[in-house]
């Protein structure tokens, strides 16, 4: 059977990447964090790929690490979302362009209107990623003394969701008439005034901006909790997602896709993009070599720090050549730990070269030739593991050129994915129909 | 004596002009609220005349008016200052980009991280107008019901600052070794955790953003109360001021230089633009009739609501081609009031045409040939009414090309305006010193 499905690929983008060795990888733009020229470099390759997204994570809180390992780090500091990403509107056509944004920690007015101005200034490619905010933190940046509780974090962002929709749709589409005869600048019939009251947010609107060129940018989630994937069925366009296996990934997809059927929202209104961290050789031993050298530059101060946080156990004092030996339970994330003993087990791993692993990168991975990663990607794809992959580079820019030199073309041959664009916006790229102003269709008009 | 002292000059900017008749001025842009091609086109243009900055002013409500005045105004939407402004760093290379930021509804994280990103991305042109906000209908869209009251305003704002201003020092200059060969991303010693807890903000940083290019990034400041003029002296790079008259000014310039001289500030280290709106002419009579002409398309319904606020009393009853007759005192601005009634009788006008002044823009006006235009400045330089303006083009794109084109050339013939940028940042343009980390000075390091 011919697969008709095509691939969406994000890039999910950390300047010099997420991997903390891959500032110092032989070629590597150390200093990327702060050089709009890289940044520039990189979406405009990714644009020529045809990427779908451009995607920024974001923390608010410098990471909460031992500083002793912090300081091996290149994360804890870069450009913001968007003020890099309206710059880097600019210097683009086609790419949607994903920010980061905190329902605990920002306001649902300052929220609406930014993404809606991204929207404007890209011609219909700004995406909300939408995040309760996974580091605690930043709780300390923002007047409180503890993270709110996960639950009541949840419940908070889904009504702040309401409320930015709800600001998104101040306006009608064809509010502004602009005429200059009779002087009438905006029809205030119109004009919506949102009036919302509820038990976390009181916003009276309008937003002080049209109505996005998308009617509402793109909105991602990435949430893995039940409270976490029911709001991504609710709500999320896109759902961004770490799935170390296959069949992982399978009950994941299966499980939003079900939570949609009972919403009764199209299975293909929610694309479904796991997180996948690709290495391209020429042979697959090449590949796996730079892979492994890749986490020979993970510093031993930020490896054991990160194994010992994941364990819940200090590390530090084991001979760092050997193997992990037995790990009393402790309070640490139960399946963080587990997946590290899986991995020290499967792999065959010492303390230093797992540490490496866990202080580096270790969910899903695809290693190998551009053909061995495009047959995983096809897997995933035919057997509904995933809609397509929000991509991790594992060193810039090299691992970026590769994936755009070599496994692009290789999946555009196979047809899996788009040559061009056929689309302008975000939802374009997705396959998402512009959504209309509920308080102005044409039902409620006539 | 020759005139050593030079003028600055910044663009006080909202994109189809803040005169709300200017977008049905013939030749004008009345959709460039969300029209970047208009705007790259006006920032380029002043940064072709070696403008200080471009000063984007903000606002949080749709303005508080009767929606049958506020259907004729221009002035509800726009693009978000950051978004925009970063954007239009990326098509400029020295103009300063100065956003307009409310301490009163946002959190100083949030705000240093922001101005820090703008002056990364422009390589040191980011300038922060630092507002209470104005426009009290604000509070309703963050969860308020009423606008805090005035001077706690101003005290969460002289806090507000201390904290940005102290999260911009997070990281000393020279932070970030980023040695591949050790390892050292950054020096530990070189981070410095704020861990501010004040009466209204609690804040531990540090910020996720390395020290901004400036040091910290310019900060320009609008109030004109006591509080206002204060926390200006204390804090304030340059004061942004409605000054009506050059009496009016150098008492103005007088009484904040004057605090300066009592806190042991450098008198230079704060410069005083009053705004200034500008129409340029062949003749002094083209120019006034340009100027009549303008006020002739702000409708009757947005003039007469305007006049009412402004008066506290409805004039919607009167004959409009009459004279104002005597209005009762009422509970109404006293300043506001007094400036109308002034301004009624000074120049003759009917209740219409004051109507229209009203509505429009009845502030600083230089309205003549580029001589008389210049002499003004001129004057003002010379006598200490301020060091220069934050000049108001009365419609777009002509008025703006008009200062461009003609007031400019010969404000440098008369060697009062620079002909070329000297430096490459806002500081280096209006003559102000990059401050030191005072948490990292030498003598704390020694
Ligand atoms: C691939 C991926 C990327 C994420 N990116 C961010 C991010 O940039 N900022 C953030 O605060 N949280 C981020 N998160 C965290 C999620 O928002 C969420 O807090 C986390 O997945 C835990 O899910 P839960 O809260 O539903 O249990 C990310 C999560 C995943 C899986
Ligand atoms: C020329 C000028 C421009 C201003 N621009 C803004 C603005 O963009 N946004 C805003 O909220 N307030 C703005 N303001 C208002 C001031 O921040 C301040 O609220 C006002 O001048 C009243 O001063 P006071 O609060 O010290 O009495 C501006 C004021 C002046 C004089």
């Amino acid at each position: 059977m011919p697969q008709s499905r095509q691939l969406h690929l994000g890039a999910f983008m950390r300047p010099v990447s997420l991997h903390t060795g891959a500032w110092r990888y032989p070629g590597a733009w150390p200093d990327a964090n702060f050089n709009f020229a890289h940044l520039k470099y990189f979406v405009q390759r990714l644009e020529s790929a045809c990427f779908d997204a451009f995607f920024m994570a974001d923390h608010l809180a410098v990471l909460n690490m031992p500083i002793n390992a912090l300081k091996r780090s290149q994360t804890p500091t870069s450009f913001e979302p968007f003020t890099l990403l309206s710059a880097l509107s600019v210097v683009t056509e086609r790419i949607g362009l994903v920010a980061t944004a905190s329902t605990t920690f920002d306001e649902p007015y300052h929220i609406a209107r930014r993404f809606a101005s991204l929207d404007h200034l890209s011609g219909g490619r700004a995406g909300w990623n939408l995040v309760t905010t996974s580091n605690p933190d930043a709780a300390l940046n923002f007047g409180r003394d503890d993270h709110m509780e996960h639950d009541e974090r949840y419940r908070r962002a889904r009504e702040f969701y309401d409320v930015v929709r709800g600001l998104w749709d101040s306006w009608d589409d064809d509010a502004f008439v602009r005429d200059t005869q009779s002087g009438l600048f905006f029809d205030p019939d119109k004009l919506h005034v949102l009036d919302h009251k509820g038990p976390y947010l009181s916003v009276r609107g309008p937003l002080n901006i049209a109505r996005p060129i998308q009617g509402r940018p793109v909105v991602v989630q990435a949430g893995s909790s039940e409270a976490g994937k029911q709001i991504a069925a609710e709500t999320a366009d896109a759902v961004f997602t770490a799935q170390s296996t296959l069949a992982a990934g399978k009950r994941f997809y299966a499980d939003v896709k079900g939570r949609l059927d009972r919403l009764g929202r199209p299975r293909d209104h929610l694309k479904i993009l796991p997180g996948a961290f690709i290495v391209v050789g020429d042979s697959r031993e090449q590949a796996q070599e730079k892979r492994a050298f890749l986490d020979t530059f993970v510093h031993d101060d930020s490896g054991i720090a990160s194994l010992s946080i994941a364990l819940g156990h200090d590390v530090s004092g084991f001979d760092l050549d050997g193997p992990l030996p037995e790990i009393p339970e402790t309070n640490a994330s139960q399946s963080a730990r587990q997946r590290v003993l899986e991995l020290a087990r499967d792999k065959g791993l010492t303390i230093r070269q797992l540490a490496q692993r866990v202080g580096g990168y270790s969910g899903l991975e695809m290693v190998g030739t551009p053909a061995d990663i495009a047959d995983q990607m096809e897997q995933w794809l035919v057997e509904e593991g995933s809609d397509g992959f929000n991509v991790m580079f594992p060193y810039l820019p090299a691992g970026l050129d590769d994936v755009v030199d070599k496994v692009v073309p290789e999946l555009q041959r196979r047809g899996l994915f788009r040559r061009a664009y056929t689309g302008t916006t975000l939802r374009d790229h997705l396959g998402l129909p512009r959504p209309d102003n509920p308080f102005f269709s044409k039902a409620v008009r006539a």
